[in-house]
């Protein structure tokens, strides 16, 4: 049995999703389909990548995972399998697949757009490229039911990677966006305590169904602020410690917590961090330690 | 083959839901994953126990439902797994797996917290203790990934009840919200009739997705009036008889019905009841009979 | 492995088709099942078999395909199965299953009610009466769970299709909404061109999550308008050509298409024709050609 997720801005109103699960099951019959989000943000590759990071890591070995969030359809965009220790996926060369790649390679990357990276040991890539792996007719603007899904329906059956296409050497990764060590702002802590000589200056990445605002602070940033107590703002809001989970907290208090996804989250107990602090993805976070 | 069902509130759009199918068929991948809900509103315990109520019985003996509604995830609340007569239940003990007991052990429960209900015969429990069935690493914030799963996993593999923890002879279990019956109101039916000497009160527990209101009014509590007419009081709205089915009535029409999951509905044909009605979850309904 | 898909318009939020699914299971725990759409608009048959027409075709031949947009439940619409050369559905003859006859044989029915249509070769179908492969108990509400769904398990079991009920000749089928040839308008295309003798008349019939606005103008429409230079006309916008793909269009630009599901969509690149053309299903869209 061969497990394939999909992902896909394509939502749950329309036929195209399971127009995709039609074409792999004609395919492989046998194959077992798991949704991972078809709500993705419309074309959000960053919104996708998040999604995709949280989740595939828990499937097993093997798993192949068809990702088609594709606004350059049909243009010059290339169309990939890449292979990793992992995992196989399946989708646009466009930065959605960016989270495949360790964090190490993706901060080089600047700018909004992203850039190429080179595949690291371990990883493989083809570009799909043999008709005899697509659809018959493959349409101009849904590659999602014409390429990527027959190519994820065959991988399942196990044609080997090198009969999809030419090998790949270098594929599009999105920029991560990074915490930065910056100077201290004037009120850095409680009265009567002392700001270590630099904070960390992080953003919200992602908000959950819950409200909570997930950010881009990692346990290896935090450590890089040395020993204290830590001091987390947000908006106008100042968070005193770093709690350890939702009920350490009163209901409707905000609180700082490392999260299931091993990011720094800002909640509220029994509520809506999103709606109690007017924040979303982007608002700038701050973290110092005080002593 | 062994079905594995899961109710959440973590919504679609967030990677929990599949990051928790990817665990449950990391561990066993022979596993039938069927979604049940994970609309549940957030954190709303009685919501997942209605929807629950409403769609496990229909599944084949045997079923292992998994159902995470967790506000108090890393609290003292205890994790569980609850055999009944015909199916497996894996979830918090917070009053999320209410409907598995009787209703006549539910009806004596009071408050709005719920309170402890000692098992009926034909029921086991135990507290999920046992870290061989956990994660490697479990975090504190996202027990549905890192306990819930992999016990409704390894239950699926056919491991004991008893490996998994100790056993518990009373869970929590949420109030039934029951109709009354009360004195009859001043006008208590149409002109020229006699109402009799108590009617019920009781009330919307559930809106669908049609805008049908759903009460907690079953055939039983119906009976308790005898014989004659009925008459349905909701807001302003008086319905004259207890219909058959929906096109019993004219377009438009308020009509109220035993409904499919044993329940007195309001509904509009082909229209919102909720919208025509301005009712909604807690609206009071009354039932007399008139001669 | 029998695949069975599943079309309703219950939504995601209620018991509904988690019921359906548990009742199939029961009946035949090997069934394979795949969700096609859920958020049918409440009772909009016509958006069912919109739906159903884009993704019934990419299933394997044989899958049963499920569909339960059931206004008239309970009352004397028939219910069917319908097997066609490629597949078997299962549903109301209230026209929710117009698509799965060709295209021709719908063009002649009239009304928004649409009207019976006789079967041609290679169909047959029967009216669902046998209470051996019906729930013990039939509600008259939710004919879904209690006749619907074991049909569609049964099936899936292969008992044979006259097991169920007598046969039916002719089934209810929903008007096509056909494009038109009307005289042209007095603006018909860009300066110092002149317009075609006539130029067709069609409509939004779908706009999908990306706010694409799919039209019911096919190919072969087009092809009635000899050569020259297409010119499609929305509200008050005016696209000259017919391109190939999104990204032949400037960001933002109106760009007119021929959609993947081999209807002329309307679509605003890297953004929503519905909003920036304030249109919608029923928007009235021309065609001509101008030389």
């Amino acid at each position: 049995m061969q497990i394939v997720t999909l992902t896909t801005d394509f939502g749950l109103d329309d036929p195209y999703v399971p127009a995709m699960k039609g074409v792999v099951l004609s395919i492989n019959p046998e194959a077992v389909l798991v949704d991972i989000c078809h709500t993705i943000q419309p074309q959000n590759l960053a919104h996708a990548s998040f999604v995709l990071e949280g989740a595939c890591p828990y499937f097993p070995a093997g798993t192949i995972h068809l990702a088609v969030i594709d606004p350059g359809v049909g243009g010059a965009r290339r169309a990939l399998i890449i292979k990793t220790p992992g995992a196989l996926y399946v989708g646009p060369d466009n930065g959605v697949l960016s989270h495949v790649l360790p964090s190490a390679l993706r901060e080089g990357v600047a700018g909004p757009e992203g850039g190429r990276v080179g595949l690291p040991p371990g990883f493989r890539a083809i570009e799909l490229q043999n008709p005899a792996y697509q659809r018959h007719t493959v349409s101009k603007t849904f590659h999602g039911r014409d390429i990527f899904a027959p190519a994820a329906a065959h991988l399942s059956l196990g044609i080997p990677l090198e009969e999809f296409g030419p090998p790949v050497d270098e594929i599009m990764v999105l920029p991560l966006p990074r915490t930065v060590t910056v100077p201290p702002e004037a009120a850095a802590g409680p009265p009567g305590t002392t700001a270590a000589p630099f904070e960390l200056a992080g953003q919200v990445v992602h908000v959950d169904r819950f409200g909570n605002l997930i950010t881009n602070f990692r346990e290896t940033d935090l450590a890089l602020l040395g020993g204290g107590k830590y001091w987390v703002q947000i908006g106008g809001c100042a968070i005193d410690r770093i709690a350890t989970t939702y009920v350490d907290a009163e209901i409707g208090e905000v609180v700082a917590l490392m999260g299931s996804s091993g990011y720094l989250e800002i909640s509220v107990r029994d509520g809506s961090a999103q709606a109690v602090l007017g924040a979303g993805t982007g608002t700038e976070v701050r973290v110092r330690t005080v002593s």
